[in-house]
């Protein structure tokens, strides 16, 4: 991944826009089926693994945790998530996912939402977070979906008049770096398999305790075709995960 | 399903013929993968559901259980299971799968392959499997991977000239009856999202402890144009469970 695409001028602007952006995560498809599979944040130590405008980091605060880190590489991304801010346990580093040292047992709970699909390695990942967790501690993240990442264009099949036919999907077998434009800017990503996340977790400890492929709530379906869309595919993937 | 369709001759010729039917478990494309995640059967009680022609179960006794239970609902199936089995612990039964009673922990390890997509009702599958197996029994199965019975048709999208451009993926959310064409005959299946199959499981008292996505084996995909579009995307899925 270009790392900094997140500061880039236009692409910055353009992803404030976004309706998970300015409205948080009442916005997000995804939201009422991760808030699911967190746990009661009361007293907890929570680090947030790419925090971006930090809406996970203030829920967890608002939640009762007692200490919230949240990193993200974006240095604009950390700046607007720090204005939005004001709970005071609550502390923003600008810092790469995998260069982060933590003392073992660090953390109660650690989250990560639509980030970890930037990172090359998700088998580090899954060993500092398994380090930095107390036993019990819970990992909760998602990602892009495999079937959703796999093919590269992340678009639909379309015929001469754009109607979508199908999602396409090849070379799911073939892990590793794709490029796709979002928000009109080339963005890279990493492709993995539902084994490779899976294998990865239980390798490093983790029990699964949850696995979702969200929805979207029955309200936003309604006369939204993009929406009803989102049910001909699974875009994105929940786990949560426990350190036994 | 047509839960008969392994009985209609012309069905049963064709599929007598395949390789996996000639030549077992070695033919299996998945085989070397579902094998890791049987567990040691010495001294143990196992049940196989759908069994079709004993394979799994002859393996099992081959591996030292004690007793082998083998259902499947096929007559013709079944005679040609009988008549390769020379093992006396191996019992063969004929029942659909959802029609079976056992008392409670009868039973070490559960297997089943290939079969589930034929049954229309999974959670109820994990409830028996979850009530006849002792605690830390394992249920380890396969099944069609969710991107492959999604949007139905069970083929490639091809260009004019046939060639496989992608496979399409359509309906995820949509769960239920699929009608698709198998060894020229029609043959009806369940589709199922990825976390149907998981929350069922971790619903009934299961722990995850392998999920894997099969790719052929290295010496199967040379010079197999067919083996290496296996690639391209994820056929089968493969569970094991532990009962906790």
């Amino acid at each position: 991944m270009n790392t900094t695409i997140y500061d880039d001028k236009q692409f910055f602007e353009a992803y404030k826009e976004m309706a998970r952006s300015k409205e948080g995560l009442a916005a997000a498809g995804e939201w009422h089926e991760l808030q699911k599979l967190l746990p009661d944040f009361s007293g907890q130590r929570v680090l947030d693994l790419g925090c971006g405008f930090g809406w996970h980091c203030r829920y967890a605060a608002d939640q009762g945790a007692c200490l919230v880190e949240g990193i993200d590489v974006s240095r604009r991304m950390l700046a607007r998530a720090r204005e939005m801010t004001m709970q005071s346990q609550i502390h923003y580093k600008e810092a790469s996912i995998t260069s982060l040292v933590y003392e073992a047992a660090s953390f109660d709970t650690v989250i990560s939402s639509l980030a970890l699909h930037y990172v090359a390695d998700f088998e580090s990942v899954c060993e500092s977070v398994s380090k930095w967790l107390v036993p019990g501690g819970r990992f909760v993240f998602s990602v892009e979906h495999p079937i959703f990442t796999a093919e590269g264009s992340q678009s639909w099949h379309v015929d001469a008049d754009g109607t979508r036919i199908h999602w396409p999907v090849d070379r799911y077998f073939e892990e590793g770096y794709r490029e796709t434009t979002f928000l009109g800017e080339c963005v890279g990503k990493h492709h993995r398999t539902l084994t490779h996340y899976m294998g990865a977790l239980l390798q490093h400890g983790f029990e699964i305790i949850g696995l979702v492929e969200p929805m979207p709530e029955a309200h936003m379906l309604v006369d939204n075709q993009e929406m009803q869309d989102e049910l001909r595919r699974p875009m994105m993937l929940l786990i949560a995960a426990r350190k036994k």
